[in-house]
């Protein structure tokens, strides 16, 4: 039997327990990982049926990466493990929302604590372009280079 | 001249100021609202170029709605609108995230705050199928129909 339960009709979609995600036509669905102490979303990546699956046993972070095409298991390389403290689904199952426990120094391969350091000023006028955007965060909470030794 | 900046090469996009968003293969990049308050996740939709323009543009969410195909500024027929205190954009400029003061009493359809009222326990053994989810939130904040007249 499947982990993941057939999808019916909207109304069951919506309001039914049974776990019936909804992956788009490469087979991913989009997961929003904020750090359960602060809130900050800490970044947004994609997961297949199995990295769904992965996350769900493990109570740890699995995404696919779709630049590597494979199963990325956040942290085994950097050590920055993201604990699952709640996953959650949407409405109509086609999006997740993981709050997590943010091991190590951050989230981002950039080296700052979460892949959304830069914003962008609201308000504008259309003829200000190109959009100049703010950084956030300055300073990097760990050397990218010494983790990803590259 | 475009509002938007090319994307160049990958330390152009992670390092600089200057906004250059990837829209994807249907033109279109996922944005997160969550709650300024609470950090609660809210929901996750999509934006394309202008939904994201008309965004910045007015500060409150404007989505693409893919079922409608249209632009989508939400709120406009529940009052829900979504009063956008931060805006913020992802390492790889993929993902938007906004910090939202949601207007009238939620931002789910449903009637819910949060598209996000169920849970799925992790830890789970993968004989035990199909998943079952927790209901997370009980009390709806709003009736959708009074609210959407359907």
């Amino acid at each position: 039997m499947s982990a993941f339960a057939e999808r019916t009709d909207k109304r069951a979609v919506e309001e039914s327990l049974l776990l019936a995600p909804k992956f788009d036509a490469d087979g991913l669905i989009p997961a929003v990982a904020t750090c359960a102490k602060t809130g900050d979303v800490l970044m947004l990546a994609y997961m297949n049926a199995e990295a769904l699956k992965k996350t769900i046993e493990i109570g740890e972070a699995v995404y696919y990466s779709r630049s590597r095409q494979e199963l990325w298991h956040k942290g085994k390389t950097s050590g920055h493990v993201q604990k699952v403290i709640e996953l959650r689904i949407d409405c109509d199952q086609d999006a997740i929302w993981m709050k997590v426990d943010q091991l190590g120094e951050g989230a981002c391969h950039t080296g700052f604590s979460t892949c959304f350091y830069r914003a962008i000023p609201t308000g504008q006028v259309l003829d200000e372009k190109p959009y100049m955007m703010e950084q956030k965060l300055i300073d990097k909470t760990f050397d990218p280079k010494k983790v990803y030794g590259k």
